[in-house]
């Protein structure tokens, strides 16, 4: 079975072809994408492709699928979004090369990820259509239907409050667009590219969405887990500003529950696969030991 | 001949349908999207399908020409780019929603430009082919080796000033990103649609890259021979932030002379076309005739 690890040298190795540097944006583009990070969104899609019979473009959109995902971040960063001065543990895109430049390395990376997909899907006039149909699935779950409505309604919920019955719905709609549309569409982007059948695309599309909410609750997890100095530090954050978090909602035992959860759900999903599933397995069982 | 308000009134009434309120993101999308405009670049990619032959595809790619056209407007209004407060006489997209989701409704605009352009390109399963590579030439002039670009090299120079002995070539640069490749692409990406031969792509590209040229020039050339008020408002700014114009590069004499030669770059390009081209010489007069 191909790790995690081993998928996401292949992207590392294949976005540095990608993406060479330039002008001040596409040295822009370039310090966030080679930041580091767990190249968690492409690895899945491109294991996807392996357990569906592989897709000679699944790198590529792969790639791309992390382009989005670090465009995204940039922006979150800058000043008018989260204003956050370091990820990673390195100042953000914006600290380094300025608003202005951050702007643009966010529109590139968004930019870059589509000519990406478009030059992979050229190479072969044969795959034309099931390229056309992968890259949708993309657009629509990075759109205003998916993370960008995520964010909106996340940026909004922080600057105008949300009435306390509307909580928990509001949290639901920003973890499903924000986070758990970033591993649906790339999925289902994967099963696409390789002529997947309807029921192989639903069942991944169920993994991926619990996969998602998971991810996120134990992330919010981690941050009231973590050490003592890093717990205050979040808490008092999200106290302020008054953002919208599985603890803030559920407080900490009711999201383990939700963990557990969707770790089943995740689990169940992958029945019709067999043993071709190990990878996805593995993962979300990795996922949930994080917080145990 | 169909003209430039009809074409135009042809892709206001589909950006009308394309573009749903909703979210706050939505709402700022279609604040600037629908603030007017004179819908230049759409009507001349559905203009040059027109001569071509037609194609299904063709309003709705010129709709998504639109699109990056202006999110590419809303981010450069943002404080970190121009800090712009007004545009075409009202305030500009981030005075009325915030930083935040301005910064998203740009995003929300580009992304949706391609899913739109996918939706469409997935009506006929015969048109993949001939839809990709019109895809590929718009991301390709919105991006970081066409309009980002021009965007990058015009934020740079304003920060950080040009030696003197670089500063024509700079403003080609700029200018050839930031205005000729948005007229270039969409027109190669019309001929794409409709299955154009290399001597007709090579002609149309040639023409828009002249009208490009010619577009900025005037546009300089107005800003200094509009009315005093505005002539003195223009100057102040220009001359405060050191930005390059064909006026601060060239002066307004040299500035004509660019206008005539890029004017009969731009018709002699059409001959191939004959009386068809009937359009693009009219739209290229008109632009002249503001100048006079």
């Amino acid at each position: 079975m191909t790790t995690l690890k081993e998928y996401a040298a292949r992207v590392e190795a294949r976005l540095e072809q990608l993406l060479p540097g330039g002008a001040v944006v596409n040295d822009a583009m370039r310090y966030s994408v080679m930041a580091g990070g767990k190249r968690l969104r492409p690895s899945m899609l491109l294991a996807a492709a392996d357990m569906l019979g592989g897709a000679p473009e699944a790198l590529d959109f792969a790639c791309a699928v992390e382009m989005i995902h670090t465009y995204s971040l940039i922006h979150d960063d800058l000043p008018g979004m989260d204003d956050d001065t370091l990820r990673r543990g390195r100042p953000t895109n914006h600290v380094v090369y300025g608003v202005g430049q951050a702007i643009l390395a966010g529109d590139g990376l968004l930019n870059t990820a589509f000519e990406t997909m478009f030059a992979a899907s050229l190479r072969d006039a044969a795959r034309a259509r099931p390229c056309l149909e992968a890259m949708a699935e993309i657009a629509r779950g990075s759109g205003v239907k998916g993370m960008i409505l995520g964010q909106c309604l996340d940026l909004d919920s922080e600057r105008n409050g949300v009435p306390v019955e509307k909580r928990e719905q509001m949290l639901e709609d920003i973890q499903q667009g924000k986070t758990a549309c970033m591993f649906i569409y790339p999925l289902r982007a994967a099963c696409r590219l390789c002529g997947a059948s309807e029921a192989e695309l639903e069942a991944l599309s169920r993994y991926a969405s619990a996969f998602g909410l998971l991810f996120q609750a134990t992330d919010d997890l981690l941050d009231v887990l973590g050490d003592a100095a890093e717990v205050g530090k979040t808490l008092g954050k999200d106290e302020k500003s008054g953002k919208l978090t599985c603890i803030s909602v559920y407080g900490v035992e009711k999201t383990r529950v939700r963990v557990a959860s969707e770790h089943a759900r995740a689990i169940a999903a992958l029945d019709t696969f067999g043993p071709r599933a190990a990878f996805f397995r593995t993962l979300v069982d990795t996922m949930v030991d994080r917080t145990k």
